[in-house]
């Protein structure tokens, strides 16, 4: 019975707004046909600011992929310890009682991954396992709730810390043009995000049931050119028509589990982009409303891969309406293209039940 | 009940023996003060030849890491289905009938990874789970074992395909010229493994337990430098001595399962090197003879990485003299520095002993 408990999330503190996006853009692409697309890209993104984890005018130099990488080393062990942190305490647990760590991260490379840096300066216990995944991209946090769960089911007492670290920022590659750069340049933000799925316990969503699916033939729809200059991103034109062919088969996946997803109550979704939150509202047919924990993530932060799913569903827990089994999806995508899916109910902790029983005894409604 | 089922293994056609490598370190090393030490670090080896994806002046030449990393994905495409066929033959299972795909490599970065290239290009259902991991080294093949083994608990009719990839000679880098390189130079080798771990059925290592150990603050000890040349490997000299600190816990492991780790009766052990083997049997009080599996793999391919664990088992399935019942562990070692450990017993599929027992009816001893 494993719960995914409420997210811990931070961004950096340099902020970079949609028209300092749009100057950049103005800046960046002075001169070239391709300004006015890259405008237009930009707007409607509907991001209205991102986080980053160096001042714009830093992230906009290159200073080879080494220099990048160990920038990313730097931030990662500055930034991802308080937020592991906040997601024990949220949990309700301490580093001990972890018993594997998924670490999915695919904007930096390490290994060592961070994991062994985590068991060794944060109190885990040697014996912790090691999940460290980095070529899943921004389907990865979906899938390392799945793999929780899984490895919560195999050891049923086990408790599992889950971190997204994404600095996108540090894969800005400034001779790139095409358009899925021009896109991803005014899309992509940083954060850190963790969690823990308890196999027993825990306020969240209890975890019933995980898929996958890959779109046959789409490998090089969303990819990495690997190069001495480190990671670029590409992006096919067709990645924002994606939800078409995935909608049926979400609805088939909540269907094998008895449930139809047009009347799910509570849906955590990749906000890959707003055609993307846009086109699976109206193929699964629910109102745009229902995806109001992603949109704001878009919108405030940006894409921040596979940290989004998490940053959503911490937004459910701020937004505190969810009652005691609301049922719900989580779904991740990525390259591949990759959906990761979890179906799952709302599930106060068995303490808190006990206090609302008691005290709707002593005060009946 | 997860089964391990018969590794396929393939090594490249370009093989290089001892003796080529003693004369590529002498026109390499030629007038470095290195040289000595280089010479007797690669005869220490014991490795006879190793296998590589391109004829030896080119492996020696760096054409940049981009040009490295479409070589790995070129490689990678050719070599690895024919090795996941025989796997899936191995297991007696169609691609079909695969329901999670870990594939582990730390020597090529690709995203998507090669998991989603392999369920396009082989008849795996779009459902399957993609598992990458590229950052637990040599650890990751004992890693995968466990992960797969826990994926069958948590779905008990699932069939789980393992891939280790490694090209370690795509991370040949000229400049580097410190011990840990001179080591690695004459020590590494590549090869492509795979195997099946079955939910249900199957004949070889029915998988027990699992459990990981991270050996604390030895995270710098085995590391990638990642640098605009690719994956520079770095080993400290202290590595050669994890066994005594690890032997005390394998030990512990098997202790928790009610079994005397001094008499098992196989043992497929992580080849990081002669020392590595020696030192194991040596704190373990077992007879060196009892990692014949695993002194072959060094002897005849070199280290091959994430792929030793697969090979060595392989060599148990060929000798074809471990009974029904037989108790063993499984263990890899790796940056971290990590081990991944799993205990077993050798399972003949219920087929086998339905037609051993008819047999043993007509023809009684």
């Amino acid at each position: 019975m494993a719960t995914i408990c409420r997210p811990a999330i931070a961004v950096p503190e340099n902020v970079i707004t949609m028209d300092e996006t749009l100057d950049m853009a103005r800046r960046v692409y002075s001169g070239s046909p391709h300004l006015p697309l890259a405008l237009r890209l930009i707007t409607n993104t509907g991001v209205r600011k991102r986080h980053i984890v160096q001042p714009l005018e830093r992230t906009l130099q290159h200073p080879g992929f080494e220099t990048r990488n160990k920038i990313y080393e730097r931030e990662a062990k500055r930034r991802v310890p308080p937020v592991v942190q906040q997601a024990l305490a949220n949990a309700e647990l301490t580093a001990r009682d972890v018993d594997a760590i998924i670490y999915v991260s695919c904007t930096g490379f390490m290994m060592p991954s961070m994991t062994a840096w985590l068991i060794n300066s944060m109190g885990f216990r040697s014996d912790t396992r090691q999940i460290p995944i980095a070529q899943l991209g921004c389907a990865a946090g979906a899938a390392a709730i799945n793999r929780a769960h899984d490895f919560c089911v195999a050891h049923p007492q086990a408790n599992v810390l889950i971190v997204a670290c994404e600095f996108c920022s540090l894969c800005y590659q400034p001779s790139d043009g095409d358009v899925g750069s021009l896109l991803s340049d005014g899309l992509f933000g940083d954060a850190v995000a963790a969690t823990v799925v308890r196999g027993e316990g825990g306020t969240g969503v209890r975890l019933q049931r995980n898929a996958a699916y890959l779109i046959p033939d789409t490998e090089d729809w969303i990819s990495y050119d690997v190069k001495d200059t480190g990671f670029h991103f590409r992006l096919d034109k067709r990645v924002p028509g994606t939800m078409e062919p995935l909608a049926p088969v979400l609805r088939e996946i909540s269907g094998q589990h008895g449930w139809d997803v047009q009347g799910l109550d509570f849906y955590i979704i990749h906000a890959g982009g707003p055609r993307i939150l846009d086109d699976l509202c109206k193929y699964l047919g629910v109102a745009p409303e229902e995806f109001r924990f992603s949109r704001s993530t878009l919108t405030e932060y940006g894409n921040i891969a596979s940290a989004v799913v998490l940053d959503s569903l911490a937004r459910m827990f701020d937004e505190n309406e969810v009652t005691d089994g609301a049922r719900g999806m989580i779904a991740g995508f990525g390259p591949g293209i990759t959906a990761e899916v979890s179906l799952g109910q709302w599930t106060a902790s068995a303490a808190e039940f006990e206090f609302e029983e008691a005290f709707s005894e002593v005060v009946p409604a």
